[in-house]
């Protein structure tokens, strides 16, 4: 959209070029929030300033998982219940809440807040695997489950991790790829039908 | 998304339920928003926030035409330059912003930020047709052009308001209706083509 020549308020100009630091929104929904929030809901505009300031202070990073956390360490890596030999590589803090929506895993994690993606410029360290090598160097973690996603650049992310880690002498394995539960076969697409059938299992 | 059994940051927390009063976003887009926010934009967040406490202060309603602005009256109704005998009708700001993009209308505005909808519960003075009427009583408008939406709830707006000011004796007129610049008869809608056809002029 061009810039508006219409003499407007210049603190809502200010707030529609302040809402596009948010992902996904571009000029014309920056404009229809700011307009929603001060003609029907200025009380939720000050809640979300304030929610905004308030995370700002108090939310840094998990000096263990490196998830986020108002803690020095996180809840769940001081949890005594947590089996510490075992420790899950994620992408990102959303990962995390999907693998432990499962209640099938009770170890440790560690979150990459990334991937490793040479062309944006993201190596190692950004995505925090020298702490990752630290971590693990610490002794403790017997296995490493490497659960980033199965894009080119979780792939090549896991594939980097394996590396580092097995010439360290540390077991590492990645979650199973294969069709979906109640996926019809008819409806997977080709590559992960025959990662399927070359995974295939004795039942 | 079911609520993630994960000890979270409660910052976090907060915050991914305060983006939710932004139109279209909802809890996946708002976790989205906030990790990104905490992770790659904090200096960005900082200034939404204040851009968001700095609208809710200064961003009021002009007292003439309704429209967002930081002063009493806007610049827009203060300007000698307009002609004051034209009050051109429209629902939101944006499309006061796109009337005066067109660079071919130089009257004044009214700006309903909003339109009926019965349904809804959105009545007359919901949508300022008293202060509507206030205004057009004071006489200096000669006619009042009705430009909100061709949608359902938009022509019940123009029929209301047209219906209301007609009793008093002032000229209304509607923008028109028609096959738009560009548009290929193939491509348009009968209605708008029926419509195109009935209110044809000679040339």
């Amino acid at each position: 959209m061009t810039k508006s020549a219409v003499p407007s308020a210049k603190g809502l100009e200010r707030l529609v070029e302040a809402l596009r630091v948010l992902p996904g929104v571009g000029p014309r929904s920056a404009q229809r929030m700011a307009y929603h929030l001060l003609q029907h809901d200025r009380a939720g505009a000050g809640q979300l300033a304030q929610a905004l300031s308030q995370a700002l202070e108090t939310v840094q990073r998990c000096a263990k998982c490196n998830n986020f956390s108002e803690d020095e360490v996180c809840s769940l890596c001081c949890s005594p219940r947590r089996d510490a030999s075992l420790l899950c590589v994620v992408e990102t803090p959303a990962d995390l809440a999907m693998v432990e929506q499962t209640v099938s895993y009770s170890g440790m994690y560690f979150v990459l807040m990334g991937r490793l993606s040479p062309l944006d410029g993201v190596g190692p360290r950004d995505i925090g695997l020298d702490r990752l090598q630290a971590r693990v160097a610490e002794g403790e973690v017997r296995e490493v489950i490497l659960a980033t996603n199965f894009t080119n650049e979780g792939e090549a992310t896991a594939h980097y991790i394996a590396e580092m880690l097995r010439a360290r002498g540390i077991r590492v394995s990645r979650i199973a790829r294969g069709v979906p539960l109640g996926g019809e076969l008819e409806y997977v697409d080709a590559g992960t039908l025959s990662q399927a059938l070359l995974e295939r299992r004795e039942i």
